[in-house]
């Protein structure tokens, strides 16, 4: 117990300390995460297709499944020092508050403005756009955690950002909107009447609140359109699991300082960016046999594309000019209720971790968001953090499997992403306290029908 | 300038460099700050008379002008371990966007879920409180930093909180509302029913929006009328200035690590608990003849307490149930316009640092808002923080400073106070955007009218 008090609350690493590569787990999987295809001709993509779309550095690294480690350029990790290293924190309030001899850890990412994990892939997307001397990016964003890391970036680069926001959040979450504003952004409410595609659904659905999925499609066409400018997307691509890898180094350089080896490593996964850069080095070790580790994925109840989804060639997006990916998936034209305030709204997840838990290499369980709210008001009194409902999915897994060791007297190592903060989920919080919030939940025939929308890829 | 590489990005201080007392300035001033007069009386507060309405260590803290330093209790210093060290950020990007050869300096105090540096008094106050054996704490807010730090500080130490929230911020800002319920926190717009002078104020002006001078007076009532409880205060008071010196403590810990000697410190000045807080043991070295700085205070000029208030005693608050206080003041019942939308509204200020800078010891500008809203933007864009509105106010001299050194050569190094983000602040941010906003001065003739309403003390 001596040497258990050397651990500081929060364990920052020193700049000499940050990781200077970032590390690619797709090197060190046997079965490698199914290609991208042609959505119209169902042959995997090539570079030079995929460069249409996207900046080329990017689209090497979306390919790249040899190489382990990849240089973070210098400017990219100038970059980062603003931010970055993120605490790994000790909850040892928390631990207190369970009464658990389980040791708790989060490494915290919501300590820059984007308030979440998306400014660690956001600026090596810009960083590479600027090096390719391109004018400017596109992409989409809902509730606008990506949209604001990709305005900061863009803005410290001097690149143009143009964001589409999907309808009900620019109308109903006007502040992050004015947050990208700060930035220098121009933000366009989903589905606009800027492109065909929007056009096209404006018309089909008259008065359409808009979805991810359409406003990927929209952010494509007009990349696609414009000469100097790419799409960039914030989640589910390889290109961004390996950027968001430096969550998981830095959390692993972390803990090998004070030789704390982790029992179970558990995420959040939306689309699977913070949970596929957290476990990123700890897979790795997994995958080369030399460590294991219990690893967790939490999803909403109300969008479980792991626990209830299909494992499938799918669309990314709405307007199907995206390529097919092969994902655990609910169908592209799934949307959660719009009851669900909790985030993590993506009707597919990251090829990598669904190659991964193909594999049997990782769990994943799904959570009610009335319980995730719970555990983030347990969380932020003890805590002091204010979590946002995304990450509160992996605070609500870590309590519980705290205190399961609570009832069998193990002193397990439990380590989580807090991805970010929740200062502009406020309405949802509210609601919550109001006893306003409920738990959608999709029957088994809502999902069928959906799946059986899937393409039909041989 | 192969030394100065070695400073980092950030500037964190270890758990062990932590400061471990506060500095107390007054017992380095020769002028001492005047005392507290009992407003029926005009007669110096006793402790006991104090006792009726703040906590007795805290009644203690506030009279104390001789005790250099006051040990800070090992449970506060538990809790500052969660936030703190808060970082001394050299600001890179902003010293190469401006083009000059002057070093800036920031301390940064938003890395907490308040979004201020008020937890740190917050924590003091709460712990002082439950020390004693009380249910709990009554206080007031506007905007509702204050409300949100003293939440959480009593969620965490189980002390009941009522806050009264000044009834325009109640209504039009109800997300920091949202954050103190999350801390379990009551919650009431103010004025309110609940109390004779909120009853008084309603029935005398029907429709009012309240404000902070109304606020207080209801706090303080409800604490002096109900046992077990007691009122705190989030700035102006000696134990206010007190608690915040761990700013300034840590911010010389940090430069004095790297043998850095600032020229000029900068900070906001609302109450002046920031300022007071971060300039304390450089004031010190001051008073003491062992260096020298340059000290400049920032005030909106739609609230220029400093640059064109009287030094006077004053009422703290509206119902004057409060004492008075000796401070630069415009009058209790000023009320900046409503169109300010940048903070730091109250009508006086810290009795320690009217002193202060009544003996000449430093300075104080005032700034329009529109200007303190391009430096937020400016600032925003190279140094990724979303600055408060209140902070920017500071980054707007720090600014100006640099921007005379790159004209003169100079290589000053400027260090400022950054006391929190503006997450809550961004219809202030839309505004400014869509160039709705304006800079409200008031007029000699105002000005002068308040002034001649200043209570007679002899």
């Amino acid at each position: 117990m001596a040497e258990e008090k050397k651990i500081p609350y929060k364990i920052y690493l020193e700049e000499s300390e940050m990781p200077q590569k970032w590390y690619n787990v797709r090197a060190d999987m046997k079965n490698k995460p199914a290609p991208l295809l042609n959505p119209g001709t169902h042959q995997p993509m090539t570079a030079e297709e995929l460069g249409g779309v996207f900046c080329e550095d990017l689209v090497a690294q979306e390919l790249d499944n040899e190489n382990q480690y990849i240089d973070i350029p210098q400017e990219i990790r100038d970059f980062y020092k603003m931010y970055r290293p993120a605490p790994l924190v000790r909850a040892y309030c928390l631990e207190e508050k369970l009464q658990t001899p389980a040791k708790i850890y989060y490494k915290f990412e919501g300590n820059n403005t984007s308030g979440s994990h998306k400014l660690n892939s956001a600026i090596a997307q810009a960083y590479y756009a600027k090096k390719q001397g391109l004018k400017g990016v596109t992409t989409e964003t809902g509730a606008g955690q990506w949209g604001t890391a990709l305005s900061m970036a863009c803005s410290y680069l001097d690149l143009d950002c143009k964001v589409f926001m999907v309808k009900v959040s620019y109308e109903q979450k006007p502040f992050r909107r004015e947050v990208m504003r700060v930035y220098g952004a121009s933000v366009t409410p989903s589905p606009s009447m800027e492109t065909e595609i929007g056009k096209k659904i404006n018309a089909e659905h008259p008065g359409t609140t808009g979805s991810l999925g359409c406003a990927i499609s929209e952010a494509v066409e007009v990349a696609v359109k414009n000469p100097g400018y790419r799409y960039v997307l914030g989640s589910v691509l390889n290109q961004v699991l390996l950027h968001q890898s430096i969550i998981g180094l830095e959390t692993k350089a972390a803990l090998d300082k004070y030789d704390i080896k982790p029992d179970i490593i558990i995420g959040c996964a939306g689309g699977g960016s913070n949970l596929g850069g957290l476990i990123a080095p700890f897979m790795g070790e997994k995958l080369r046999g030399e460590a294991d580790y219990r690893i967790i994925a939490v999803e909403p109840a109300s969008c479980p594309s792991f626990t209830r989804g299909k494992y499938a060639y799918d669309f990314c997006d709405t307007g199907m000019v995206c390529p097919l990916a092969k994902m655990y998936t609910l169908g592209s034209d799934f949307i959660p209720s719009a009851n669900h305030a909790g985030g993590l709204r993506y009707h597919g997840m990251s090829p990598v971790l669904s190659q991964l838990y193909d594999d049997g290499l990782m769990e994943a369980v799904s959570v009610e968001q009335t319980k995730v709210f719970e555990a983030a008001e347990q969380f932020a009194r003890v805590e002091g953090i204010l979590p946002a409902p995304e990450s509160s999915h992996a605070i609500r897994v870590a309590i519980d499997e705290a205190l399961k060791c609570k009832e069998t007297g193990e002193e397990k190592t439990i380590v989580f992403g807090l991805t970010g903060t929740g200062y502009f989920d406020m309405v949802a919080y509210e609601k919550f306290h109001d006893g306003k919030m409920d738990d959608y939940i999709p029957t088994d025939e809502e999902l069928a029908e959906y799946a059986a929308k899937l393409p039909k890829v041989d």
